[in-house]
């Protein structure tokens, strides 16, 4: 039996260290987990994937903390995927969040991961599909994705979720502009957190509002929740607008759509991802490329132009796909 | 001659109403502009882009138009591109911002756009550069980029401009977070607008000793200024830093270094789109390509595993690059 058979076989039966031997291969961008994650694939489908996404500093970790207790206490196991836009300069800024879910740690019936996105701009990584299809093939019950975003960069989260909470709070002016910004096409749940601040009922009625001005005629009104997540209030009632949207996507069929729609996705940027890959090394390697670029730095060719004649040549475009 | 070529010449010549013409084909994804492209090409690089990049709600749209204003006053032609993420719903969400700037849309000299990135998650769109050169080419002397961004989801705005800068105000407790997550590599100047309110000063502390942590070392210490553009108060100042900005980058080789490094990777960014596309087309309309797709929603198939099997097949391979 190969490796990758084995970290497969691991995985299924739920060992914590074979899922994160297997993650820590998918987020270096490592081909060689393929295998692994063909032998898993069929075994998914049970888990019940809930994105959390919604602006920094709205409280979106306590939230994800607590409700991770909450649905340990029902029974449930649960695995964390923190998407985290980490930067150079401040790569451990958002540690301090990680060490607020310390407590689970120790509970095997969780699974908590970081997952940093440093160096990649927008959207959210193809790898953190394959990340949790993972955890959904070692048992977890529950899998919540955070991510942290503003506006439309956060459509990226519909591609993974089967429920998207958007998170957002009183007195941080922004969040009804994010809201016209298009988050309102990946809402199935809004959380305004921090509730006990001033101006969260006149938020829940702005967004409410808004919801009946877009009617967005998807059989699903997206429900306004308060929660104070440091308080563990309101952390059930979140959990229960979660069930009853499950319900609602079970009930209509559309569960299985949406999830058939996200794997064609995942399929059209996983060979979009590989093109990029093979081009750029192309650019690196091939000696001849420094005549293109040449001619692009000193403005005889225009960039667009020099991308076309690059692609209608032939030999050039064999060496593409000869890269294995 | 030709239709693009006297679109070209036109534009060259500063004619509004051949650059509107130009810009709109870019922004339908018309790829028969590439020659009017590769005319102008070699006439840019007189104009200086100036990228102001924030959250939601900072008032870069009056930074915007102040900025303009004075700029006018300095015998200065303006272009100005608002990168508009709208969505589906709220398509008109963002004109309001506009209506501000209505009053140099009878000046010659300014020339303004909305560039909707609707249906686009993430990073700035390729065609931004494009319309950069084409107002470039049209004879503006400065060019303002607007982009709404938060964290590293707004890096894209290095890829446009020779002067970044990042927007704030006080009060909104998520901007000393959105610098940690990744907009200290991008700004050349930090605007704390909306100075007027309670904080800004500490905020301004706040961003400066940040500087003084993450030390950049590239030999320039952006500058933090404080201004109340509806107060038409601190614009005069903002200017003249991207000025000195502008003196640095220029003196130490860094502006042209800085442009050549965006035209290769520009380069970069048109291969991989124009590879998107084909992609995209040839799995809409290659018939053997349902058979992949129903494996993958059976899960027979796994999407990435599917991927790499497309691209191992040299049929398929020929068929995208036959598409012209």
């Amino acid at each position: 039996m190969s490796l990758m058979n084995e970290l497969a076989d691991r995985t299924l039966r739920g060992e914590l260290r074979a899922v994160s031997r297997l993650l820590t291969l998918l987020e270096r961008g490592d081909a060689s987990a393929s295998p692994a994650m063909e032998q898993l694939d069929p075994h998914t489908g049970r888990a019940y994937t809930v994105g959390i996404t919604g602006p920094p500093g709205v409280g979106k970790s306590t939230l994800v903390d607590r409700l991770t207790a909450h649905l340990r206490q029902s029974g449930l196991t649960v695995g964390v995927l923190a998407v985290d836009p980490t930067s150079p300069f401040t790569g451990g800024a958002l540690l301090g969040d990680r060490i607020r879910m310390q407590r689970h740690y120790l509970d095997d019936g969780v699974f908590i991961r970081s997952v940093a996105t440093r160096g990649q701009s927008g959207g959210l990584p193809r790898i953190v599909k394959s990340m949790v299809r993972v955890l959904d093939a070692a048992g977890k019950d529950v899998i919540l994705v955070e991510t942290v975003g503003v506006g439309q960069t956060e459509l990226g989260i519909m591609g993974v979720a089967d429920s998207v909470a958007v998170a957002m709070m009183p007195e941080s002016g922004d969040s009804i502009q994010t809201l016209k910004a298009g988050v309102m096409e990946i809402a199935d749940l809004y959380v305004i957190n921090k509730a006990d601040r001033d101006g969260a009922n006149q938020m829940a009625t702005a967004v409410t509002n808004m919801l009946h001005l877009a009617d967005l005629a998807k059989g699903w009104n997206p429900p306004v929740l308060l929660t104070q997540a440091h308080a563990n209030v309101g952390v059930a009632e979140f959990w229960s607008g979660v069930e009853d949207h499950r319900k609602f996507l079970t009930d209509s069929g559309n569960l299985e759509r949406r999830r058939v729609e996200r794997r064609r996705q995942e399929f059209l940027e996983s060979v979009q991802e590989e093109l990029h890959r093979r081009v750029t090394a192309l650019i690196r390697s091939d000696p001849t490329m420094a005549e293109i670029l040449d001619g692009i730095d000193t403005k005889a060719t225009e960039p667009y132009a020099a991308a076309l004649r690059l692609l209608a040549d032939d030999g050039k475009v064999t060496a593409l796909f000869n890269q294995r």
